[in-house]
């Protein structure tokens, strides 16, 4: 018989049909027994009088029966099933439960994040975490339509790269047949080749930070968001397209995810039509104006400083969100443009929002003799960074720049998460790849690499 | 003054326009010069009696004048845009470009592989080029809708995992910290568990693999499209499942790229309502049977017998493809679905097609005893699989199951290129990532463990 969903069950009274699913919740009275079946549409109360020996909770069934109306007496308005259920002697067991580490049929999982990372595959069960990777799995999807609806081109940038590139103490290497290999900290500069060829092009992709430090901000893997395009006719074409972008995700999430969002107890960040562009010494001028908190001359926020700026932007724009801009070049990567006004400072940007960071972007740097000096600079040598990142700019670089979005950062920001890792599937970080590090014993020692 | 896209120029004759694009060739006459301009979305003619020193193809540019009607001996049929040009004094240099080290304006590029992966940021430009990976883009797009349009769930699967997974020898390990991590060769464990959330996942993933040899179809690191789903009624579920996406894949390619098509001289394979499902043994008796080649009894096909077997299904049902089931136990991993009837062989399958292989599925073991007794068989220890994979059988899982479509391949096989190099934008390989590592001298040792 073909399974049917839960979510259709209320048009199909007096039909007989075959769910399957979980187990949601089992309780005995007598020699009845009532079992809450979910599967990924809704929950259902089945009725029956059928002994299954050691049925737990989670265990997979499929029934068989008739759905019928229940008694007024029994409405349960908190279901959405809750004028039905469905009477039967047809219950067949699909897959056997354990008993589970947590209750995870609470409203909120009583578990610390350790705990539920530990067991990740019963918490990611909880309805409130599920919808966290709904949630995230629309952002993504909205994100692609965005770029998809004005003409940007999809591209897959490779992860293994050569040399340890944006800066080496944080690269993670590889064991590559007899030499080593990194894994890239960013697409950032196969985006930018990718514009030579296509012009406007986004990517989904992962990227990899040997963060030495366990914190609830930083991941050793994450999936980023990346944009870049060409032929701008000013930097201020960068923000702008990132502003619409995030206030595009907004809308979907507002539409889609009213549920999750009320779950968490969060609404949408408020936007103005105009998202404040406000420089960086501007911002702290006015962070010490208002509130005497001094950070004037300092190359940067702090976080602080970005609680303030969002604050005045809510009071004085109606916007939660703003732009940082002209962050000091020895802040920002070396690709980055300076300002031609002011070398000293570049033409970059971050979207900050409730005192975080949402949006990283930029101009960059595309003639090729400047791009050499700008590495030159920081000390390293031009020929690492050759094929294929510099030859892009020896055939014409049209002038362009891009924005970063972390997956799970945003994810996190949306809901007011306290831990990015709440917001990912299989954190990893310093201690912890799905098990915790120090339970692996003894570490396993890297193989040595011939020479 | 905003730029104007070329394909727009045809609609304004008599206007004053301004263009961005790339020099895609020069022709002195004289005191005329012809420059034909390109941009993502065409070409056009710039004619001019402005001097510009030392322009080469490839420099961007940026051209303001007047769009003209050409006289009608001057029409040049093979140009959309060959009716109109463009006269202008007013051409000004965005980037220069120095020589390439190859012409990437005749029809076909005249470069051996390895020179064109030397320098892919060139290569890259070339028309027929770039229109694989436009291609390419299309096919991950079609892959994501069919998903999303039968509700499955799209989720990030982690690369970075704690133990070597599906089999040790062909892992790259990382140097993580004070231990080894490893480089997943596929998101298998992430999509099964992810069955146990949200019954219908896809995910689109990098996956590794440590190939110790240059051949024409491995590539140490790829992307696949992964699908993974529950409740199944049957494991046929799955390979119809996998038969309607690859004929939607086509259906989509077929509307939108018959220039690419064209340009490789390839049309989409022929599709029969239903392609041929072959029992692993039954198709060796038939690639006997009729061409006396002989490898029945053998676990596997060898390229001889595919392509045998894909022409009978090509004669005999119409289908250039052709599934192929019931693959030996002992040939497929440890957590394939035997065949309840004959457990030495399973329930899986490869879709086969022009000879080579599309798309690789099958059911999954999903009851956790005999899940951990399948791992013990392989000599391995289910300790080392218990967080989060095992986690997840203990808990209910469905009966499910799933397939991948490596993205390169199926793009290799769309057009017939020789090489699934062709089909990757910056493919990797034991000899390169982007530079040929043989050039990197002395190869750089991995960093010592501490223990």
């Amino acid at each position: 018989m073909k399974r049917t969903l839960i979510s259709r069950t209320r048009n199909l009274i007096d039909s007989s049909v075959n769910l399957r699913g979980w187990v949601n919740s089992i309780r005995s009275h007598g020699k009845i027994t009532f079992i809450d079946l979910r599967d990924r549409t809704g929950i259902i109360q089945i009725v029956t009088t059928q002994k299954i020996a050691d049925l737990k909770v989670e265990s997979v069934i499929s029934v068989t029966g008739k759905i019928q109306n229940r008694q007024a007496s029994n409405f349960n308005p908190n279901m959405s099933t809750g004028k039905i259920e469905m009477f039967t002697s047809d219950i067949k067991v699909l897959a056997p439960a354990q008993d589970l580490p947590f209750d995870i049929h609470q409203p909120e999982l009583n578990a610390s994040l350790p705990i539920m990372l530990d067991h990740r595959a019963a918490s990611l069960r909880h309805p409130k975490i599920k919808q966290i990777f709904q949630l995230q799995a629309t952002i993504t999807q909205a994100f692609r339509q965005f770029m998809l609806d004005r003409h940007f081109t999809e591209f897959h940038a490779p992860t293994l790269v050569a040399t340890a590139t944006e800066g080496g103490s944080q690269v993670f290497s590889v064991d590559y047949f007899d030499r080593r290999a990194f894994l890239a900290q960013s697409p950032q500069f196969y985006k930018q080749i990718m514009v030579s060829v296509f012009e406007k092009v986004f990517t989904v992709s992962h990227a990899y930070r040997a963060e030495p430090s366990v914190t609830t901000r930083h991941l050793t893997e994450y999936v980023g968001l990346d944009v870049e395009f060409g032929f701008i006719n000013s930097w201020r074409d960068i923000y702008l397209l990132a502003d619409k972008l995030v206030k595009h995700i907004f809308a979907v999430i507002a539409a889609k995810h009213t549920d999750t969002l009320k779950a968490y107890n969060v609404t949408i960040p408020k936007t103005a039509d105009k998202t404040p562009v406000v420089k960086l010494s501007t911002a702290q001028d006015l962070v010490f104006k208002f509130s005497g908190h001094d950070i004037r001359g300092q190359p940067d926020m702090d976080p602080e400083a970005e609680r303030q700026i969002c604050q005045w932007s809510a009071k004085e724009h109606g916007s939660d969100l703003v732009f940082i801009t002209h962050f000091p070049t020895k802040k920002r990567p070396w690709y980055t443009y300076p300002n031609p006004k002011n070398p000293a400072e570049t033409l970059s940007f971050d979207l900050i929002g409730g005192g975080v960071e949402w949006i990283t972007g930029g101009q960059r740097i595309t003639d090729y003799q400047a791009l050499k000096a700008s590495i030159k600079k920081t000390g390293a040598d031009p020929k690492d960074f050759d094929i294929p990142y510099l030859q892009a700019f020896r055939y014409g670089m049209p002038p362009e720049g891009g924005f970063c979005i972390g997956l799970e950062r945003i994810t996190q920001n949306i809901l007011n998460l306290d831990n990015v890792r709440q917001a990912t599937l299989f954190p990893r970080d310093m201690e912890r790849i799905d098990v915790r590090l120090s339970t692996l014993n003894p570490p396993k020692p890297l193989k040595k690499t011939k020479k």
